[in-house]
């Protein structure tokens, strides 16, 4: 893995310069909370401040098959990957309208489906081939994924990323397809995290509780057999699929350029594990768009010293959440930047009424 | 009071069949979480689906002066209400900008500033004067407002609502400027609640811990001397602020015309708590948007059976959060109406797989 491209420091001089011009902004200093810190998040990842408002945003959906649903994991057929992500494509996917309603840009990209996308006339978004292989194998009884497989969907997300953030790619979001990812995710966050399969996995599309059982016992033998593994890079193709390999170097790779990356949910999470795993210092450049139903997240969210911005009880995956997100972190920098200060406001009484100013409004400001 | 609209029921037909519709679209029932929630309050709310995205959304900011901040009860001076009310109508607050950003409709409303809002070239936001009364008395003393004056200032608010619904308002937000409104609502809402002042009494902009006991205690002053006062208006009176009483009049306007009222935070609460002890059944067309650190919010939230969507940490008022609650019911509705359905999508496995669908995906649609 000598290819994996080193990760910039976040800038926590430039985080801290937009802090500073925030406390300056015609509101109580903390008042917008979170916002604030995403803008000066921005910032840092960044590495600038003064810094535009993000115009070009993506959210690349990876879909990817995984050889564990033959255990029956999954409250939907194995082979609905393919179909789902035509209809991201064709426009019809949650995801799909949410991005085409506040200007975010969608990508499918088939790095392991079991069957093919098909270019229609109905295609809305654009769609990109970059098949490794027809699904995963059955990471309860083999490796998922061989090291050349993992590797060669690895870099099919670093090579997106980098291409994307050489043509102006300011922040990315991230999102999945593939009938079978909560398991995998779930087996990945066990092995990373050390924690029990009870405590991260959870009911997926909805599995009911007799479902669960199994589920959970199908993550608890994968990572079982793998127990002896001991490099990330193992670890992650004898569980992961391919289109988890993938966003985890879409994620590398958009660090890599110091463009941020909103994750999604459950799987976006393990993703960014394997990213944080095999290239320290990732996880500065991530923001946790969302709080899903997946116990998975929280954990992966803990070892990566992430907080999740929203609570909405989604769990559809897709992108969806990091859109919500993206919305949030794009609004955050656009207040940054265009909000009145105190001094350019003039916000003084003078005008308005016979009393004068007692309080300096600075240090009313600076609070 | 015989002059308060009627309030039309909500929905549960229309609401139900929204949720319907929703078990149809490519996805796993309930997936979108709130986002789902919010497009069959919507439909209910109006009474109306199938039902179009709103375009047409307005968040009236009121602005009030209160003669409580004699009591020192605020980190900000009195005489900013106005000058912060101006820098909404310029174009400088985050509301402004926010609003600008989403498409948003933002309408700066003077019913009781002590000051005057000055026309200017830099003027982005249209401003109304309805000037009921320069401030409010403070309430620990005597009432804040006379019978007479309450009742204006709740027209302001009811003639506004009913007004723009009649020119099509799909939608509304709700916000406010008042130096010291935090403390009124906390009065407000203790009265209405039964709680404890502590309990429903917080920080404001800024206050520190010898502040915020100080504040506490005026909270508990005015409650006690207004604990002979029977009917909602009179406690309304007596401890509300004029741009408290003209946002329950907006309230109760919007209601009356099936516009649902997205909420902000604990000062937009505590109107909406008057507009529901003195119309009940308003609050069935109420959202509230966030979750802001005054703790007299949720007392608010749990008295009107609402459930904050979001908890960003914002506590600026002036209507940010229910612009973001606006953006998401907005997004839930265009989802709702745009996504594929699985019969639409033709989401079966025949062209892009060798295995044929054995679950029915109707019932995986419908769990």
């Amino acid at each position: 893995m000598s290819s994996l491209p080193a990760i910039p420091p976040f800038s926590v001089e430039c985080a801290e310069r937009a802090r500073r011009h925030q406390a300056q902004l015609t509101k109580p200093v903390g008042s917008l909370g979170r916002l604030e810190e995403l803008a000066a998040f921005y910032a840092g990842s960044r590495g600038e401040f003064p810094i535009a408002v993000p115009v070009r945003l993506l959210v690349p959906v990876f879909g990817g098959d995984h050889g564990v649903t033959a255990e029956g994991v999954s409250a939907f057929p194995a082979n609905l990957s393919t179909p789902i992500l035509q209809n991201v494509a064709d426009g019809g996917a949650a995801i799909s309208v949410l991005a085409r309603h506040f200007g975010i840009d969608v990508l499918a990209v088939d790095v392991g489906l079991d069957g093919q996308l098909l270019s229609s006339a109905r295609a809305q978004v654009p769609m990109l081939e970059r098949k490794v292989r027809r699904g995963s194998r059955n990471m309860l009884h083999e490796n998922a994924l061989t090291r050349r497989e993992g590797e060669a969907a690895l870099a099919v997300g670093i090579e997106l990323a980098r291409d994307r953030a050489r043509n102006g790619l300011d922040v990315a979001g991230i999102g999945e397809v593939g009938i079978g990812n909560t398991t995998a995710s779930a087996a990945l966050i066990a092995a990373f995290s050390g924690r029990a399969a009870a405590n991260v996995t959870g009911h997926g599309t909805g599995l009911d509780t007799v479902g669960l059982a199994h589920k959970i016992e199908v993550v608890e033998g994968a990572v079982r057999r793998v127990a002896s593994h001991t490099s990330p890079l193992e670890v992650a193709c004898a569980l992961g699929g391919l289109e988890i390999m993938a966003m985890a170097g879409f994620i590398i790779g958009c660090a890599s350029m110091r463009v941020p990356v909103v994750l999604d949910g459950v799987i976006a999470a393990a993703a960014a594990l394997i990213a944080e795993r095999l290239v320290p210092g990732v996880r500065e450049h991530l923001v946790a768009a969302h709080r899903s139903s997946e116990p998975g997240l929280l954990v992966a969210c803990e070892e990566l010293a992430l907080t999740p911005l929203l609570d909405l009880g989604m769990r559809l995956g897709e992108g969806t959440g990091s859109v919500l997100g993206l919305v949030l972190l794009r609004a955050s920098v656009m207040v940054m930047n265009q909000m009145a200060t105190f001094s350019s406001a003039k916000l003084t009484t003078e005008d308005h009424s016979k009393g004068s100013l007692s309080l300096g409004l600075g240090g009313v400001s600076h609070r």
